[in-house]
């Protein structure tokens, strides 16, 4: 009874250590970019030991893959809770959009594009990367095609929303060393007028 | 009229000698990232010596700015070139849109990208990088509304050709880690008629 009693706690101790760590991992990359985040600079940022931050992630690699898909999760989580808040009709469309938009200009992408960078000139964090940015993707891509209620297999909803997810991260990459929101804001009235004829059944 | 003699070689040979090191800080960029990239590595595969590197790029910041003007430079030149041979009619946007597709997967892309994303955490960097950005950025967009040979007065032209700069940045992004031209090639097929669409008179 008492080893149970003692493991239920350790068990929370070790999720709430792997969340700090993983938060400032997160919080590291935005600040400081993949160069700027090691392993000691996140531990002292997390207030975690050493010890403990490799007993949980013993490299880099594994403790960046881990903090990005833990945020990929959070925001999916978000996501799908904002989704129950979205209004029927017409201004649903208007508002994933948006929703998707804040979300790639949103410290989740910023952190994921150091990585995605990063990896294309570091092996071992490639092989980390790349199982995790295509469970990632195929993730995103579900999201929105339900977030928007639309039916996959009518012909030309795939590249619609593939399109769409697409844009945004080029989006992304245009909002990194300025704010671009007006010129997107701009941009994505007509894309969400463009996105409504191509998803109308 | 001797000063006058030797004056001339000089500055060519000053002008090979630049290229030769903005040529080698392209090459490093793709292979080794921002990270591997230094000044040293650069002078030593450019065949050039220390001294001569500081005395025409004193900065690692000077040096990859001026490398990927120069390499932009150069692919708008090919790009005016290829555009010579393209085709009139309907035939025409799809080569454009393949044109542009290759530019951002190419090796001035990825040189590209990786000193967005350092510059979004390095200052002296950030600093020459945002002026050639916006220049950059409106150059490509004016010499794609002169490939495509469009009207940009026109209701939702200007905002057409934005999307497709987005589009195929994301789409270039998405090409970092993996080999995507199956996928991007058939969404592009979709964009195109879309893009015909749009501009359409």
């Amino acid at each position: 009874m008492s080893g149970t009693s003692t493991r239920v706690p350790q068990q929370e101790r070790s999720r709430a250590t792997q969340t700090r760590l993983l938060e400032a991992t997160v919080a590291c990359l935005v600040e400081h970019g993949w160069s700027g985040t090691t392993t000691t600079v996140v531990a002292t940022q997390a207030g975690v030991s050493r010890g403990a931050q490799l007993h949980h992630y013993p490299t880099k690699a594994a403790l960046v893959t881990a903090a990005v898909a833990h945020l990929a999760e959070r925001r999916a989580e978000e996501l799908r809770a904002e989704a129950k808040t979205l209004p029927a009709g017409p201004q649903r469309l208007d508002r994933v959009v948006d929703l998707l938009a804040a979300a790639f200009t949103g410290p989740l992408f910023v952190a994921a594009l150091e990585l995605w960078v990063a990896a294309r000139t570091d092996r071992e964090l490639r092989a980390a990367l790349v199982p995790l940015e295509a469970r990632l993707g195929r993730e995103m891509h579900r999201l929105t095609v339900s977030l928007l209620e639309v039916d996959e297999r009518r012909p030309g909803v795939r590249e619609a929303v593939q399109a769409t997810l697409d844009l945004l991260r080029g989006l992304g990459v245009a909002n990194l060393l300025n704010d671009d929101s007006t010129r997107r804001a701009a941009l994505l009235t007509a894309w969400k007028r463009q996105l409504t004829e191509l998803l109308a059944p």
